[in-house]
Parts: structure tokens; C-alpha cells; sequence
């Protein structure tokens, strides 16, 4: 893969110029476009500025961002070649950094779950998950070392675990959503997909204009937690968290039992209502003037959320104020910095009818916490593992994501 | 003024038909418009739906919010021409209910306080007041039944007020902002221009498919308050709220002294900070690339916003939310139904140079409340006096609106 850090470190030592940074992230997305299928647009030819924390950084925006210089076209032929007028929020503030929004990725419609083109370069045959698959598939592909993604589910945690790379969804708007396309405004969150967690942090960090989110790895006190809300996960995702929890372990972290009291079950069962309800609002104009032109699975969708009723909305946020609240709490008595659990039920699955199952994550968007999620070596497809951290610590995510990257490498 | 509920008993009772309707309003508009100027663009041959509980009603928007069918221009010549893809929800649920999106409405540069070419139709030689100028001054010259706002200061209540018309704006996120052009995601709030409290009811209910906001008026129990956490009023604005007090008394109302704590001035204060490190991100965009094309008051706003750090704006952020908790306790145990204040410092300041002082208007946006101005009838130009409910409560603000009207009408 593609380092943020490595290469920003060759810029600083003069070893490389952003123009040949830019250049080298070029080559790597002509060598292996063609078979991932990561990419909707390409600028042919970017302004690289020559300084800024960022400059020779070149992104991957997931197509329901806006861009003033490539068409956004929310993965359906209903915005087929729109070109908005302004740059998102995040991607004008991108560009104040010096690097360069390169590459438009792949979205599913308006970040529901209707399939895209792309594939997943690290496991052949499955499903790069989604929604935002290709700027997933672009960084794991190390066709380029940072790019976008929006989760409202679990459309960053998701795909960057089934591709076996570091993804960040940040605490909820912490990165602005201004010109980005709407699903659910109280669940839409951008996230950030790069090779590692130290990629990740030192981007978040700057996008966000909070350096304290950059720090050191350091040993976390993790409470692990292994959800009872939902239905279990397959063998495999919890051979990847025992081989997790083992390394933390081995390499110093004080491990024990997290559980969420039963106010969580309630919470997770109403992440549907409200995405629900929002998204019918949201969509409002393509389901009235293009519904025959939306994909199978989101008209479906949206036929079944013009039935979700205001008293319903209502009581889902009230359940989901409750729970953030009390999550705060019990964060904050646990006596523990994070808190460790799977990112995916299992392995990507087999071939490209789905992109996957979010409900190891759904609920942390609706909490709105910061979440990290890790690549833990095994042998077969890629899995993750995830790392929760308390509202607005997202430097305590990242940082403890760090440390169990190095806990795991030095068990390889 | 026209009024929503007299054209839809016109067209419930068979005398008028939704396109006579329209018609009706059209004529309306081209006899005033010269003098007014609070419109930018109109649908030359607009679709008129026969059915619906809003049929007949046409509706001006306010220019920052987006339309498929009309350019979207956000007061600026930054976007001049721009045509959106996509209605913004507001703008589609409005459809879908029968009602006529039929012109566009005047708005400052981004709703910040560069004023419009507008008129105030009730005070010749006054600013109609912003940043919902357009909005305001065509209900109160007869040319629209219902037009949309937004309110991230004072951008709603205060142009009623100067205008002498109704002005709602509801709890935060009742109404959806997708497709409205933000200023500022914590306060942004869509809100509603009408001739009478009843006709907003009408207009929310329905728009918000809440059909519990619209409900009779009744005799509230009101708490007066004088904010004593900024700048006091001109002696006409207390010469407003003083007659509706009276009024209200003389109509069985209970009223008692209202007060808030210190927390409420800390909260009025930090406004600003959140407004201006977000306004920063939300036009980075337009600052990054169009700064010399930006009206000179926003232009220096945002030179300013660029210096707010992150610490500060959580800061302010935390102590928002602190008395947002407040105030909902405050409210609860007070025994009130809603509070009784000042829409605006006075009357509309004289000249074109200024929208006016949104002091009485900021800290409720912060709080997310429900408000509504009502006129109050005078000598001199238009003022209003502001009904405050706890958040969620729009009904009970609406219905002590239309109270308080029936008891300022009762005393003529």
C-alpha cells in the first residue's frame, strides 16, 4: 500500500517532489485500475501545490462528495455527469492542506447497498463491501494512500475491514458533511481509509485542524466486548479477535470483559427508524421524480420508509439520546481507554450480490463515537478488528489502534 | 395579506380552483414586485397539482434553498445562473403535498447581513431585515400565501417582524435542511413566513406531516421576559411587548415574570463562536476560491472566522449544550407554557444599509426552540412580539401565537 506517512516523510527529506508523489499514486492507479474498478473520474491533470502539511498526498473523494473540477454522481444514473459548482467542505479544506483530490471513487447509489462495479483486490471473487467501496479497494490496491468514505451503517468500518486496511470513522461531525449528499443527518459521518493507523491519525489530525488527534501509540486499558445485541459472528471473525486481544495482551495492555446493558439492544433495533425516516426526506426529490431509475435494493427501500411515522422517529432518537448519554457514563466508569469488538461479521462475502452486513456498526454510528478499524494477519481474506473510543477521543482510538498494529506485527 | 386558509376554504368549498388560485397570487406578484423587488426567479408556467392539502398554495423560497426546476443562487454572483439537480427535501415534500414552488426569494449573500435590493412593503425607507428578506416582504405585500426561510441568528423572526407578518421558526431539524446551503449545521433552521398564526400551523403541520402541531388556540400560561443578556430594546419594541401583554391579561392569560440564569448570557455570547468557526468550513469553498467575489460584510466575517480554534468552538459547544438541559428544566418547572418576549430591538432601522440586530433572536436558534413572532398592531412601522415554547413543543407556541393575535385583535 500507499503511506501517507512514508511519503510525506520522502517530501520532507527532499527525496521526492508532491509532483513526483502525485505521479508515482498515477502509476499505481493506471497499473491497477483496470482490475479493481475503484475509480468514476480522474482529474487529468491536478494542481499539485508544492507546500502544506499534505502536498504530494494525493485522495480518493467517494462520489457523494462534492467536486468543483469532476462530476459527482452519487453511483446513479440519475446525477449521471453532474458537476456541482463548490467543493465539499472537506475538500476544499484538502486542498488548503496542499494535497490533491485526485480521484472520484466508487459509491453505491447514494451510499445504500446496491452493488458496485469494483472489486476487492485482497480477496478475489468477494465483495469489497460498501457503501464506500472504492475508496476502500483504491487504498488497499495502494492505487492511493488516503481517500473518503461516509458511514452511516457501517460504510467505512465495513469495506475497510473486508479490504484489509485502516479505516476511521470519527466522531460524529467532526469532519463537516457540508456538500456531501444526504442519507440520514443524524447518522451521516466521514470517515478516512488509509494503510495504517498512524496514516490515518496524522491525517484525521490535520483535516481536522486538532492536532492532539495525532499522538504517540500508547498501552490502552481495553474492555473487550463481544455483542450481544445482534447476532453472533462468524468462526473466523472471532479467530481474528482472540489473535487481537492476544497480541494487546502479550504486548502489555490490561484486557477484561466489556458488556453493554440491555438499553443497547434497543438502540441498535432502532438505527432503522431513523435512517429510515431521514433517508425517505433526504431522497425525497429522486424517489418523487426518478424512483424507476434508482437501483432494486434502495427503491425498495425507500417504498417501505415512506411508512415510518414521526411518533416512531421520535422515540427512536429519544432511545438513541438515552444511549449515547449512557454509554458516556459507562465509558467513563469502566476504568478503560477503549474498547475492542469485531468490525464485520466474517470475511467478505462470496461474490458481488451483496456488499455485506453492517450490524457490528451501526450502533457506534448511531453513538456517534470515534472507530477505528485494524487489519489482523491471518491467512485467509482480510478481516479487522474494531477499536471504540468515548465522544470526541478520537485520539485514544487511534493511538490504541497503533498500538495493536504493533502488537500484531511483532507476532507475525 | 393572502392567506393559506382562506384560499384552501376557497378551494375545500368549490369556489376557487387550485390554478385560479395560483393565478390569484401571480397577479399578485406581478403587481407588486416592481416596488418590492423580493424576487429573483419565477416559474414562467409552473405545474399546479389539483389535489392535495396544499393544492393551490404557492410558495416562495428562499434562495439558498435548492430547486430543480429554478436557478439557486444563494444571493451571491459567485453561483449566479447556478441550476441544482435535485429539489432540497423541503422543497419536494412541499410538492408532493399540492403546494406550488413558484419563485425564488431574495436572500443575503450565503444569509450572512449584506442586504438585498428588497423593500419593506410596510415601512417605506426600512429594510425589510435578512437574511430571509425576500420571504418576508412578499407575504407582507400580498404577492405569496407561504414562503420558506432560514435562521441561524435572527433570519426568520426578525424580517416577520419588521415586515408585520407571521414568522415561525420551528425546533431544530423539524424541518429537513438537505439541499439548503449551509451556513452553520448547529443552528441552521428552516422556517415559515404567513399572513396569522393559523396559516403557519396549517402550513408546519402538514410540511412536518405532524398534524398535532395545528390545533386550536388556547389561553396559555405565559412567562414575560426581558433579556437581560444583551443590550436592552428601543422604547417602541417594549411599547409592543407591553400591549401584548395586556392584551393576553385582558384575554384570561396568566403571566408571570420569566428570568434566566447567568449560564443563558455565557450561551447568548458563545453564538458567535460556533456560527463562525463553522460558517469558515461550510464557504470554504466560496473563501478559498471566490474570496474578492464575496459581499464586503461576509468577506470580513469570514477573514475573522478564520482565526476561531477548535478548542474554543468546543467550548462553546459544551456550553450550548448545557443550556439547551437548562432551559428544558427551567421551562418544565416554571409552570408556563411559553415565553413572552421581544422579536426585535424596535422598529426596522431607516436605509438599505443594514438588515437589523438579530440580539433578541440568537440564543433561541442556540436552543433549538420553537419560536414565532406575531405583529403587534401600531401607529408606526411594524413591530412583533416573540412566543417562545421548550423544544419540540411547536404546537404550543403556535397556538399561544394565535391566541395572543386574537387578543390584539380584540383590542383594535
Amino acid at each position: 500500500m500507499l503511506s501517507l506517512l512514508s511519503l510525506r516523510a520522502r517530501i520532507e527529506a527532499g527525496s521526492l517532489t508532491p509532483s513526483q508523489a502525485v505521479a508515482l499514486t498515477r502509476e499505481a492507479m493506471a497499473e491497477h485500475e483496470p482490475a479493481v474498478r475503484a475509480l468514476v473520474a480522474t482529474d487529468p491533470d491536478p494542481v499539485v501545490p508544492e507546500t502544506g502539511p499534505l502536498a504530494g498526498i494525493a485522495v480518493g473523494i467517494k462520489d457523494i462528495i462534492d467536486t468543483a473540477h469532476l462530476p459527482t454522481q452519487m453511483g446513479s444514473t440519475i446525477h449521471a455527469g453532474w458537476q456541482p459548482r463548490a467543493d465539499a467542505a472537506i475538500v476544499a479544506r484538502l486542498k488548503r492542506l496542499g494535497a490533491v483530490p485526485l480521484a472520484k471513487t466508487t459509491t453505491t447509489a447514494f451510499a445504500f447497498i446496491d452493488p458496485t462495479e469494483t472489486r476487492n483486490p485482497r480477496a478475489p471473487g468477494r465483495t469489497p463491501g460498501g457503501s464506500s467501496s472504492g475508496s476502500a479497494a483504491a487504498v488497499a490496491a495502494g492505487m492511493l494512500p488516503l481517500a473518503l468514505g461516509t458511514q452511516t451503517g457501517g460504510s467505512v468500518i465495513r469495506p475497510a475491514a473486508y479490504c484489509g486496511v485502516v479505516g476511521v470513522k470519527p466522531s460524529f461531525r467532526l469532519l463537516p458533511t457540508v456538500g456531501v449528499k444526504c442519507f440520514s443527518w443524524t447518522l451521516d459521518t466521514l470517515g478516512l481509509f488509509a494503510a495504517s493507523a498512524a496514516d490515518a491519525a496524522r491525517a484525521l489530525a490535520l483535516i481536522a485542524g486538532r492536532p492532539e488527534i495525532e499522538r504517540p501509540a500508547s498501552v490502552p486499558r481495553i474492555g473487550l466486548l463481544l455483542p450481544e445485541y445482534c447476532d453472533p459472528a462468524e468462526p473466523e471473525a472471532f479467530g481474528a479477535l482472540d489473535r487481537a486481544r492476544a497480541a494487546a495482551e502479550a504486548a502489555g495492555a490490561n484486557i477484561r470483559a466489556f458488556t453493554l446493558p440491555e438499553l443497547f439492544k434497543e438502540a441498535f433495533d432502532q438505527h432503522a427508524t431513523i435512517q429510515d425516516f431521514e433517508s425517505a426526506q433526504a431522497l425525497a426529490w429522486e424517489y418523487a421524480a426518478h424512483r424507476d431509475d434508482l437501483p432494486p435494493l434502495l427503491r425498495a427501500h425507500l417504498d417501505a420508509a415512506q411508512a415510518i411515522d414521526a411518533a416512531s422517529y421520535d422515540a427512536a432518537r429519544r432511545v438513541a439520546h438515552h444511549a449515547r448519554r449512557s454509554l458516556r457514563d459507562i465509558l467513563r466508569s469502566a476504568d478503560i481507554d477503549v474498547v475492542l469488538t469485531l468490525s464485520a461479521p466474517g470475511f467478505a462475502p462470496d461474490g458481488y450480490a451483496s456488499t455485506g452486513d453492517s450490524r457490528f456498526n451501526r450502533l457506534w454510528t448511531m453513538m456517534g463515537v470515534p472507530c477505528v478499524t485494524v487489519p489482523v494477519p491471518g491467512d485467509g481474506p482480510p478481516l479487522g478488528v474494531q477499536i471504540i473510543a468515548g465522544f470526541g477521543h478520537d485520539e485514544r482510538a487511534l493511538s490504541a489502534a497503533a498500538f495493536l498494529e504493533q502488537a500484531l506485527a511483532a507476532r507475525r
